[in-house]
């Protein structure tokens, strides 16, 4: 029994929530409710829908269907069925016994197919085309937060469904944040700028992208740091290849910072994987074991932050194909001054 | 233990995410990780943080707080609990009992204080002047999603932190799905446009507004229509009040449209609360034995739809007062044309 909405989004390809797949030997329903009667089948052609009433709860329902089906056992998502659901599944189940499980959909989705791979490409280009536009309507009394909106209708114009995450846009020390919020600061109170976005697709997949923007002096500090970042990702991206592990990568980046004298000002893991969500498997950081295969998306996004100075960031989305590598993103990561 | 991000930040203010909140007789504490080292003293000044590290799970770190703590039992929220989550953490404070729970903090946010009403009330101003942007920007060749676009992009312009939730601008029949998603149908493709929309401010809360926008001629039929749902939310405002069953409210409104003859033709509740979710209690629907209280806000939202021809909801926002309601919102509820 498939709960995550995202898993059943990417086996069935239905939008909708609060309803659950069940999949078995000869059984795939989707336990649904009369909201979605008119778009399941518009989303899912020829998947058996099973339509609860207003009167029955979603776990009363998944009894119906599961005491139909006459299945041995029942296995369900464990780090997506709430304490409350299960307790509720159980009661209308019984006897039949309730199996935790985890990872089975998502390990799936590790490996994108060609169809899903067009999509994170669509996703990179409405973002690559958001940021140039909104690079060449930077003005010094833009605040952070209108920066951001303009990205966002910027990719929207460019077909995206929405940004695929809250955007990022800190000026000047507030990049020292690696999760910083837009604020009200104005563009033109710093000389840089750091941009960390991506796009959503109408099917649901995400780009991720940082780029450092500058908007007044480059400063040999500034220029030093930036080398180092741009440096440690060239590291990185070029380990990238089947049979590798995340943390092998990690360190490829994580070295050349370490070289350079700022092993301690980079405090997150390299990248993660993107899809159908924004931050999905595998992951690349200091202790992941998963071997990269042909068809993993990742991000590869090093950093050096110095609080009260700023932070350096960049971010590109590399598919690992059968020989290497392929960056999908293909933005300038050159220091240069926006207009 | 609240483990529910939205109770979270309800109660502390916190807006970032994996972090539970322990609050008991003389501890309370956020568990969280170093993402959120710095922004938790900004968002909640004087709330103590146990910030784990990178090598310990959030589970590990519930425990070593509530074995420190000297707790009798533990109770969680399970409704926000994954069965995952609940295995793990049943690990780590043993022997400790833990206690499913639910609703206590949903239930403090059924009212709203002064400084959420303030919220409240900007959003639906976010909304409103959104919408008066979007209807002077409409044209025949725009589609579905580039008036929505626009109308993100306006709420945005007038403070808004984003849509509160995905907007539907559904022309002429698609405006039966009562859950339609914009597509690439043009405004000009038929008279009738419904735009069902809201705000969420920069501090979380939402509105939620429908209204329909006449882009072609007004029919008879339409005409009918709207002077039947206008008028059954009229009689549903006009019921609100302190100690009335939310089941009242829906019956008053749901009564003039059976007796006109469409009640089969109105097939949802007619409202629910507004806050820090777009959907959250009272619920205001047939079964709802919820009893209104001053300072409870809810969506009135009556439609009648017939598919093949289309739909007409009306829907704004109304605070229970001490005395009987006030309706927050105030954009005119006419049959008008856009220009």
């Amino acid at each position: 029994m498939v709960t995550s909405p995202v898993n059943v989004r990417y086996l069935t390809g239905f939008t909708g929530e609060d309803s659950f797949l069940l999949v078995g030997r000869g059984v795939t329903v989707l336990i649904s409710d009369s909201r979605f009667e008119t778009q399941i089948p518009e989303e899912c052609p020829g998947l058996e829908a099973h339509i609860r009433p207003r009167t029955k709860t979603l776990s009363e329902a998944v009894g119906e269907v599961v005491g139909r089906a006459k299945l041995q056992k029942l296995a369900f998502e464990s780090a997506t069925t709430s304490f409350a659901q299960w307790q509720a599944i159980a009661q209308t189940v019984k006897p039949l016994e309730l199996v935790p499980q985890s990872d089975l959909v998502e390990t799936l989705r590790l490996i994108k197919d060609e169809d899903e791979l067009a999509d994170i490409r669509m996703a990179i280009v409405q973002a690559e085309r958001g940021f140039q536009l909104l690079k060449a309507s930077l003005e010094p009394q833009m605040t952070e937060q209108q920066a951001a909106n303009e990205l966002e209708r910027a990719m929207r114009h460019f077909g995206a469904k929405q940004a695929g995450f809250d955007t990022i846009i800190a000026v000047g020390p507030r990049a020292a944040l690696p999760h910083a919020r837009p604020t009200f600061a104005r563009i033109g109170e710093s000389d840089l700028l750091l941009v960390d976005w991506g796009a959503k697709t109408v099917s649901g997949y995400h780009s991720d992208l940082t780029r450092m923007v500058v908007t007044g002096t480059i400063s040999p500090k500034l220029e030093k740091l930036h080398r180092v970042v741009l440096q440690a990702q060239r590291r990185a991206i070029e380990a990238i290849r089947p049979g590798v592990l995340g943390a092998v990568v990690d360190a490829a980046a994580r070295d050349v910072i370490a070289q350079a004298g700022f092993g301690k000002n980079f405090g997150h893991g390299l990248g993660h994987g993107i899809g159908l969500e924004i931050h999905e498997g595998p992951r690349v950081s200091q202790n992941s074991k998963t071997e990269l295969k042909p068809g993993m998306v990742v991000t590869v996004e090093p950093g050096i932050y110095l609080p009260g100075w700023g932070g350096i960031r960049i971010e590109d989305d590399v598919l690992v194909t059968r020989t290497g590598h392929e960056v999908l993103s293909s933005l300038s990561r050159d220091l240069e001054s926006a207009a």
